[in-house]
């Protein structure tokens, strides 16, 4: 059986890139979590793109994989770009290299060193690419996007660009009662029903052309597909790309919760 | 500041090697901690290394980081090599590519598949290359070295070899004991000091060309250097490689005990 894999950072203007990346003097340490490291990406880093993604930061799976959306909001993705018949073709970045902790001023958010190195992944993504569309998810990407927008470069750049309700917003606003959880998904699935009618017909080379079928009201079977082996670094356990839940923040106060993350290979696995 | 970080599995033969591995049919899940992925190497594979090291088996620290000997073994050989003056140019394969657990019966280790799979990494890193030494940690190791040589690969391969004490035996010998302890470290250290000797002629093109100093009675300053920065994987951070400790199995009964990971991250970095 052949486990393929994500090659990673080799090639340029990757390389560079990630060997530059700005730590604690750029993103403060009392608003995110650097001491976990930064964590760059998922997708194609080989040109092959067709939409490029950018989501908010990383949480604690990403934090082991060392690959961003791989969790829920990874999956509820996945499901948007198969809507699109992107299988393959896509490649995503954070706002955030680091985890948020807490809230981000928006002094830090706008701060010339951090928007710079974005801006320097976001046009290595775009300028004499082939990317044809543009999603942002959530708040912090709109704004990292028109950020890099306002930039000649980003002026240059003429695919389409929709910024939609991130993927998980339904589980944060909410708070975990069920029918407000239940409303919000639907105002979601609507707010991505217009994305994806917006964005079908801008990508142009999907990797397997499909009609576009919407959204219902609330997730159906299929809508939150696995995200693929092949976008996780080489060797990675089958569990750790096929379910979610494994990592957990764990202390008994603040400062150890942050300190610690627990992976529990998921039940049935060992026998 | 750079942060320069090891590329991987990018470039052939190893790209294919890596989508290759073996599973639980190679390495039962009764022996082997095969529900964690497995590990391939730590160092050079872009044939620039002069020193091959057969390890033996990943421990936690490895789990997370997905490179082998990174942990106290890792520091002491590194410590091993600079006496060599070897500080970039090496290469690091385990004999197993997951974890032990427990003890491994001789059919699985001379299984044909488990060290069919070994041997295509061996002679991807030693046949045309320009390894000038190899050097086996404890006793799988050289058996491992033993069944490749044995091949026509092996038969053809000119250079040196070196069995040598695995750098940790001293503390799994002595179980806490610490007479015992200082005794059995004497003693890997005169075996370490005969494998230099024998090594140093061997090595003709070291980084840092430099006499050669042979251990004392006991783990002296500077023996234990860090892993570089440049053999983990983009974006971990510091601490990974600087520190020890940070990752320990944890389980009120031995079925959690092996599905559980914790990583900690260590005093001071979070303040």
């Amino acid at each position: 059986m052949s486990h393929l894999f994500d090659p990673g950072y080799g090639e340029e203007p990757f390389r560079t890139l990630v060997e530059d990346y700005p730590g604690d003097d750029v993103y403060p340490s009392s608003r995110f979590r650097v001491e976990w490291g930064p964590i760059f990406h998922r997708g194609r880093l080989d040109g092959s793109a067709r939409v490029l993604v950018i989501g908010q930061d990383p949480a604690q799976h990403e934090t082991i994989v060392r690959r961003i959306l791989v969790g829920e909001a990874g999956r509820r993705l996945q499901g948007f770009l198969a809507k699109l018949g992107v299988t393959r073709s896509y490649v995503l970045v954070n706002a955030f290299l680091y985890s948020v902790y807490g809230s981000v001023r928006s002094a830090t958010r706008k701060g010339p060193a951090l928007v710079g190195y974005r801006n320097r992944w976001l046009s290595a993504l775009l300028v004499g690419r082939q990317v044809e569309g543009v999603l942002a998810l959530g708040r912090a990407a709109d704004e990292a996007w028109q950020l890099w927008k306002a930039t000649p470069d980003g002026q240059a750049f003429g695919g389409a660009y929709v910024p939609i309700t991130h993927p998980t917003q339904p589980e944060s606003s909410s708070k975990g009662q069920r029918d407000l959880l239940a409303g919000a998904t639907k105002t979601l699935l609507r707010n991505w029903n217009a994305a994806l009618q917006t964005l079908a017909p801008a990508v142009a080379h999907p990797d397997a052309p499909r009609p576009l079928v919407l959204y219902g009201d609330s997730w159906a079977d299929g809508d939150r597909p696995a995200v693929p082996e092949s976008d996780f670094p080489a060797g990675l356990p089958p569990w750790m790309h096929e379910q979610d839940g494994w990592a957990r923040r764990v202390g008994s106060d603040d400062l150890l919760k942050r300190r610690t993350i627990t992976i529990t290979v998921p039940k049935g696995i060992v026998r």
